[in-house]
């Protein structure tokens, strides 16, 4: 069994909510039947948006430097839950070549067509900068049916979702579910047959929302990927 | 600002619990006001109560190795969230002399003491082991009034705790939940004054207890220490 590196800190709330699900996820009768974790959760990681819009210092140094701590404390798969710092994943993954680095996107848009495989429109919740960069894009290019599309939000509707992630980073998890419901209704206005949550933060409001669609928690997606890929 | 190192996987749902509780007793407005940690969670580390009890090996050279690890990763300050373990906090304080390795029992009375100056009948939930190594004995002396001590439970009321964190170790908290139901009524009719949660797993099911008398939560009160601790 491989011992799980979580690449954490990106936000601290969003890295707890998913060492959560890797544990709730596994199959364990005593502690002994759990995923070895090692875990580095630097909060000072250069802010991923404020890089990628090119008016901030890049964060891949720092995320180098803790990739490579999390192989030397013994981690044979990495996890990082911050969608928007997967803009670096190539860079990431070839500084630690003998890690398997997962790809968050990658593994909700697989899920997305393993459990609903009809769905064509799809609906993503995510920072302003992940909807741009295209991360949920070429995901879906790799893993769905072909007509698949991600489906985006004008820009009222993204400022809401971009809202409330920042109040959920700040604690305040009802500012953050009330702000996110315009997002919602709007991708479910759009025709979306299922809406993925591509923030790490949104899921600590998950259950605020409404059931109209279903909805793909990333990452719950990524914690079902770890636990496969450490027990190969 | 120190780095937090979380002597983890004891178990692994505790451990988690414990980081959530250092995240939402954080001030912070975005992730880089929250404290840095790196966490070692080894769910294989030599059980406890069993070492304890003299029927399985001890846990000290892996937990040291684990402790020395936090230190090499920057940690300055350690939390281990699982009461039994600090049976030998000794010895693991003294492997890492540089770093501040906190003692959950000793936050947890000091915090009772602070709060509840009038108690004197404190009653305790948790591993037999814990129970008779007296490890909360020992930090009542030393940090709350002359006259306060430690109601035991019976042998029947000890057992149901037991089952309770078993039962939330496995995952099953409505079933932990209802385990200890027993041991927390006959704690308040000993005339109990203030109940601690002395092992990680039982603030897991905190909510389902009765609040005739007031709880403490010894895993809040670690974390509440760290955060000092760090800040300092």
């Amino acid at each position: 069994m491989k011992t799980l590196g979580i690449l954490g800190g990106m936000g601290p709330l969003a890295t707890s909510d998913f060492y959560r699900k890797v544990i709730d996820l596994t199959p364990a009768q005593d502690d002994p039947d759990h995923i070895a974790v090692v875990m580095v959760a630097n909060p000072r990681i250069p802010l991923r948006i404020a890089a990628w819009e090119g008016h901030g210092p890049s964060p891949v140094p720092a995320l180098t430097v803790v990739a490579r701590q999390l192989v030397a404390m013994g981690a044979g798969v990495i996890a990082m839950p911050c969608n928007t710092a997967h803009y670096w994943y190539a860079q990431l993954q070839a500084a630690v070549p003998h890690a398997q680095f997962l790809h968050i996107a990658d593994e909700a848009m697989r899920a997305v067509a393993a459990r609903h495989p009809q769905a064509r429109h799809i609906g993503l919740l995510a920072t302003h900068a992940t909807v741009k960069m295209g991360l949920y894009q070429a995901s879906t290019a790799t893993f769905c049916p072909t007509g698949a599309s991600i489906l985006r939000l004008d820009d009222e509707a993204q400022n809401q979702c971009s809202a409330s992630i920042t109040a959920i980073k700040a604690g305040n998890l009802a500012q953050g579910a009330q702000a996110l419901q315009p997002a919602v209704k709007a991708l479910i206005a759009q025709g979306a047959e299922v809406i993925v949550l591509g923030c790490t933060e949104l899921p600590l409001v998950m259950q605020s929302l409404s059931k109209a669609v279903p909805l793909i928690d990333a990452t719950e997606t990524l914690a079902q990927a770890a636990i496969a890929a450490c027990n190969t």
